[in-house]
C-alpha cells in the first residue's frame, strides 16, 4: 500500500459541505482499496482563525485564506470546492487551468453560461472534473440504477421525484445566503431540485427533454440574519429583506425514453426533513426510495407487491466494504463513496461520473424550468449541447 | 323504527359499481339510524335473464329491462345510476324531471356541457342530486377534512395527489369500454383523476383554479375484447383496435387558497393496485393518506414526525357505528357511508355533498387539463360557473 | 338459485359478536355461491324489547327470549352461539342433541371439561359443529397458511405471536363481564390468547406441545360497571370489585414440528388497538402479519427482503368474490368467509375447520398455560386427546 | 484545543469489532469537543504481517504481536479489547492492574465468575472500565431512555425485545468461532441476547429479576471452516464438527418495576438481518424501535397512534454534533458516541455507563437463562450482587 501515489487535496470552504467532505477524505482509505492515497493538505477559508480551527478539527494539515493560493500550491493535486454556487465557476476554472483535478459541489454553477464555461475548461484540461451529486452514491440509488440498467423494470413509464424539506416553514427563519439569488442562484430549485433531476436521469439512464413548471415564493420577506451555519441561522432585529429565490418548484416533463416525469422541490413540506423520494414505474416492475430511510429500496417485480430490500448485503453497491448485513450506513458515506469513485477515475484517466457535462445537463433542465415558469408553464424544451 | 318513511330505490346497472352500491343499500340500516328506510325496489339492465340473476343475488325485489320504465315507477323515489359515463346525463335528467332523487356515479358526465345540463336539471327539480365520489367517505379522508377545517394544518402550501393503478400494463389486456372515448369520455383522467381532484378539493376546502398538463397513451392499440366485467376482461383473437383515451395524465396547478398542487392519474404504475394517495403540507402540519392502507391517516403537527392514526376510534367520522378500535373497514363501507349521508340530505331537504355542482366543478378541471395538454401544457384557467 | 335448500338460522346473543355474525349471514350469499340458502329466522335474547329492536335492525325474522325455545324450533337448522363463554357448552350441547348444526364463538368453552363434553356431543350428533376462530378467514392469514403448506417457508423454526390491545389501560375502566372469571373463564388469555394459539396452529399446521408461562393482573380492583356493550363500558360510583382474570399472559413453548414459539396476549399495550401479529421464520423464508393492516401479508423468500403483498388479488383466498385489486376488505368479512365455509361443510357433510376438536385443542393449550403459570412457569406439556 | 491532554489508545484485535472501533477513535474528535485527545498508538494481533496491514489501513501508529506488550507500554493509557469473549477477563484484568482504562467488547465475559473478577479488578484500580454495549448509543435508543426517564410512558407494563438475524440459516455455513462454546461462551444468547437484555434494562431503568427460558440448536453439526472473518466464513471439505452453542434463546421474565418482559435472540430468523427490536408499553404511552431502521423511534402517547420520529433533530441525543435534520447516521456512529462518552467519563473521573458492573448484571441474566433452560424452563431468579 505504501507504493501508492499520494495525492494532495486542497479544500475550499468548511461549512456543512466542507465538514462532510473532510469526513470522506479522512476515511475512504480505511474501507476501500484506493488507487491513490489522498493527503488532506490544505483548507482555504477567509478567516485565518476560523479556518485554522476548522482545519485542526477536521484534519487538514495547513490553511490558506485565499483560495487562489491553494490552487497554486504544488502539494495540491485535487481541489475540492465546497463554497456557495456563485464562486464555483471561478474557482473550478482556475484550478483546471492550473492542472488540478476538481471536485465541485452542486449545482455546478448558478447559470448555464457559467456551467458551459466550466465544461469547456474541463474539456481542455489535464485534470478530471466531477460534480458532487452525492445521492448517486447512496447504495440504494446505485442499486436502483443497476436494476434499471439490467432491464428488470422494463420500459420506463413514470418517474415521480420529490425533494421535500421544511426548514424555512417558519416565516421568522432569517434570510440566509441560500435564500438570496445572487449567492444561491435559485432556491429549492437549484439546491434540492438539482438533486432529483440528476437522480432521475442517473437511475433511468435517460434525460429530461422538456418541462412545464410552476414556482412559488410563499414567504416574500424575512428577517435579516445575524449569522448562519449549515442550514440553520439565527434571526436578528426588526430589519427584513426580500426573499429573491423560489421556496418551491413543481414541474412535469418528458424523458428521452418516453416516460412521463413529475418533480417537486420544496422547503415548505412540514414534517419532511430530507425526503429525497423517487418512484419509478416500468412495464415490468417498479421501485421506490426515500432518503429518510436511506438503507431501504422498495422493488416490485411482475406486478407483485413491493419488497423492502435492506441495501446492506455484500453484493450491493459499495456495501461490501463496510459492515455485515443489517448494519446501516448514514448520510456521510455517500461522500466516502464519491471520493473513492473520483480517485478511481483519476487513476484510470477516465471521466468521473457525474462529470461536469452531467452537471451542465442538470443546469439546462433548471434553466428550462425557470423559462417555463416565466412563460405560463408552457412546455419548454431542454437545450441540447 | 317502523314509523320511518320507506323510500324505494331503483338502480340502473349491476356491474362492479352496481354490486357495491347494492351492498351499501342492503346494510346501511343495520349500522346507522337512517331517517328514511330504503327499500331495494327494482334493478334495471338490458338482459332480462342476467338482470334477474343479479337482482336475486344482490337483493333487488324486481327488475326492468329499460331504465325509462324504472324511472317511471311509483315505487321508486331514488334512482341510483351505476352505468358508464355516456348515459349519466340522459338518465339523471329524466329521473330528476320525474321528481326522483338521484345518486349518480362519477365522473358526473363525459363532457362539461352534459354536466351543466345535469346541474341545471337538478336546480329546477324537487329531488336531491348527489354524485358518488365515494372516497370522501373513507373515514381517514373525512378525518383529514376535519383536521384541515379546524386549522390544524395552518395555511395549505402543497397538495400532491396521485391515483396509481396497473391493470392495463400488459399490452395484451383487451380494449374494454373504459379504454374507449365514446363510452368512458376519457381514460385515467376521468376515471381516477376525477377522484383525486375531488378529494383534493374536498380535503382542502379549496378548488383548483388553473392547471398545466401532460397526457399520454403508452399502448396505442389493443386486442378487441370478447367480454369484460368490472375492471377485467379477456382478450379475443388477432383483431385489435385503437385505444382512444389517455393511459396517464399528469398536471400541476394552483388552488384557490394559494397552494401548489400536483396530480397524477395512471393505470401504468406497475405494482400499485388502487393507490389513491394524497399528501398535504400546511404551515402548521401535514397529512398523508394511501387508499391501499385505507384505515390509516398519517399526521404531522408542529414539524414533528408523522403519526400513524388508525382511523378506527369511536370519535372518528362514521366509525362509531361499526366495530371496536383496531377492527378496520373496507372499500365497500365508503358506499355505505355515502348512502347514509344521501338519505340524511334527502330527509333534511338539503343539498347532498358532493352535489351535482361539485361534480361539475371536477368536470371543469378535467376539461382544463385536456385543454392544457392540447396546448403545449400552457397554464389553463379552470372555468368558473 | 331458487332450487337451493334453505336453512334456517337461529342466533343467540346480539351484542358485538351478534352484530357481526348478522352482517355475515345477511351478505354471504351476495358474493359467494352458497350451497345452502341461509334464512335469518330467529334471534334469542333475554329482553323481549331489546331483542326485538336488535332483530329489526339486524334483519332477523323473529325473536325468542329463551334460547331453549330457539333450539326447539323447526325452522332452525343452524344455531349460532354469540354469548359469553360460560353458556357455550350448555347451548351447544342442547342444540347438537336437537339435531342442529352449531357455530360457536370462541373460546369453545371456559374449561377443558366443558370443551370435552362439547366435542363428545358433536361426535355423536348428526349436525356439524364449528368454533368461530374468524381470524383463520382473514385472506392474508389464509394465504399464509397456503404458503406454509406449499413448503415455501421450508422447515418452521420460529413463531412469534402477539395479540395486543389497550382498552383497559385506564384503571377507571369498569369491571365488565370480560374481567370476571365466572363469566369469561379467563382474561386476555382466553379472549385473545386463544386467537393467537389457533392462528399459530392453523398457519403452521403444527400444534403446541408444551408451554412455559407468566400471567399478570396489573389493575386488581376496578369500578363496578353500570352498563357495558361490546368492549366498552361506563363506570359507576365509588363501588369497586376485584378483577378475577389476567390482564396479560406471556408464554413460550415448542410446536410439534420442532419450532420455538412465543405468545403474548395483553390488554395493556397502550397504542395497540387490535394488533393480532404473527411472524414465522422457516429455513427457506418468513412471513409477518398484523391485523391492524389486515389486507397486507409480508413475505420474505430466500433470505431477501420482505415483500408487502396486498392480499386483494383474484387468486388470493376468498378475494376473488369481492372487488378489484387494491380495494381492501374489513374486519366483518372474516365472518362472511366463515359462514361460507360453514355452509359448504354442512352441504358436503364434512367437518368444518376449525371443528370443536380444534377448539378443544386450543382449550388444552390455555389450560397448560394456566398450570405453568401456577407452577413457577415450569414447562408444561399440553394434554393430548 | 492543543492544550487538551492526549491519551494513547492500544487496541487488541482488528476483526469486525476492531475495524469499527478504529473508525470511532479516528473520527470522534472531528464532531465532538472531547475533553481528551485520543491518539491511536498501537494495535495488537498475533500475526505481525496482518496486524501491520490492518494498522496501516485503520490508522494505528504501531503494532504489537502480544497483547501483554501493549498493556505494558507507557504510551498506552486506554486498552480497547476487541477479541472473542474467552480472552476478555485476562486482558482486562491485566490492563486494569497496569493502571490503564479499559473499554471491553460485550459480553463482558464468558462466565459470571470471570465477570465478577473483572468487576473486582475494576473496583480496585485507578482506571475506568466500560463494557461496549454500543446500542445504548443509538440516538433513538438514547431518546427512548430519555422519554422513559421523564415519565412520558408512565408505569412500564410490557417489554418485548428481540434480536433477529439469519446468517447461519444455511446448514452449510461453517463452524466459525462464534458457534464454539469454548471461544464464544454461548451462541445467540451471549452474542445478541446480551444486547437486548442490556438495552431493555437501560431503556426502562429496571433490571431483570427472573426468567423462564427455552434454548435450541437447530443445526447440530456443521462443516469445519477454512477461514472466517467478521460474521462470514467459508466452508471446507467434508469434515464437520458439533455446534456447541445455542442457535436461539427465548425467555420471558419480570423486571424490577413490575413489568412483564419477553426476549428472543436468534440467528435463524430468515430475512431479518440485524433486527434488534424493542417495544415498550407503559400506562401512558409506548415506544417501538428496530435497528434495521435505526434513525427512527416510534412513540405513542395518550393511547393515540404511533409517531415515527426521525431521530435526526439537533435536540436529540448525540445528533446535534452531526448533520441537519433528515440526514441519518449509521451503525458505526454508535461507537463514535461510545468513545465520546468513555473519554468524558475518564476526564470526569466518573464511572462510565455501562460499567463493568452493568456488564456483570447482564452476565447474571444470561446465567439465569441457561439455568432455567436446563431446569424445565422453571422461573429462575437472577442473582443479585
Amino acid at each position: 500500500m505504501s507504493e501508492r501515489t499520494t495525492v494532495g487535496v486542497g479544500m475550499v470552504g468548511y461549512a456543512f459541505m466542507g465538514r462532510v467532505h473532510s469526513q470522506a477524505w479522512r476515511n475512504a482509505g480505511a474501507f476501500f482499496d484506493l488507487p491513490l492515497a489522498p493527503r488532506m493538505a490544505v483548507l482555504a477559508g477567509r478567516s485565518k482563525e476560523r479556518t485554522s480551527a476548522a482545519a485542526a478539527r477536521l484534519g487538514w494539515a495547513d490553511v490558506e485564506t485565499d483560495w487562489r493560493e491553494l490552487v497554486r500550491r504544488d502539494d495540491v493535486q485535487i481541489v475540492d470546492i465546497c463554497t456557495p454556487g456563485d464562486s464555483h465557476a471561478e474557482i473550478a476554472i482556475a484550478a483546471l487551468r492550473a492542472g488540478k483535478h476538481v471536485l465541485c459541489e452542486k449545482p455546478l454553477a448558478n447559470t448555464v453560461a457559467e456551467a458551459e464555461a466550466m465544461v469547456e475548461a474541463a474539456a481542455g484540461a489535464p485534470g478530471r472534473a466531477m460534480v458532487a451529486f452525492n445521492y448517486r452514491r447512496v447504495p440504494a440509488i446505485a442499486l436502483a440504477r443497476r436494476l434499471v440498467e439490467e432491464g428488470r423494470l422494463g420500459e420506463i413509464r413514470h418517474v415521480r421525484a420529490q425533494y421535500l424539506q421544511d426548514w424555512i416553514v417558519d416565516p421568522e427563519f432569517p434570510l440566509v445566503w441560500r435564500l438570496q439569488k445572487d449567492k444561491a442562484g435559485s432556491g429549492a430549485l437549484g439546491d434540492i431540485g438539482a438533486h432529483i433531476i440528476d437522480t432521475a436521469q442517473f437511475v433511468t439512464g435517460q434525460h429530461v427533454v422538456g418541462v412545464s413548471a410552476l414556482t412559488e415564493t410563499f414567504v416574500k420577506e424575512r428577517p435579516l440574519p445575524e449569522s448562519s451555519a449549515g442550514l440553520s441561522g439565527s434571526g436578528g432585529g426588526s430589519a427584513t429583506g426580500p426573499v429573491t429565490v423560489d421556496d418551491a418548484a413543481l414541474f412535469i416533463g418528458r424523458l428521452s425514453g418516453g416516460a412521463l416525469a413529475s418533480f417537486e422541490a420544496t422547503r415548505f413540506a412540514t414534517g419532511r426533513k430530507n425526503a429525497l423520494r423517487i418512484e419509478i414505474n416500468g412495464s415490468l416492475g417498479s421501485l421506490a426510495f426515500d432518503f429518510e430511510a436511506m438503507n431501504e429500496l422498495w422493488v416490485s417485480e411482475g406486478g407483485g407487491g413491493f419488497t423492502r430490500i435492506l441495501v446492506t448485503e455484500p453484493d450491493h453497491p459499495y456495501v461490501g466494504a463496510w459492515w455485515p448485513p443489517g448494519h446501516g450506513l448514514g448520510y456521510e458515506h455517500t461522500f466516502t463513496h464519491e471520493i473513492k469513485d473520483f480517485l478511481e477515475a483519476i487513476a484510470e484517466g477516465a471521466d468521473p461520473s457525474p462529470s461536469f457535462a452531467d452537471g451542465l445537463r442538470v443546469q439546462r433542465v433548471l434553466a428550462a424550468v425557470e423559462r417555463s415558469a416565466a412563460d405560463s408553464s408552457r412546455y419548454t424544451v431542454v437545450e441540447e449541447t
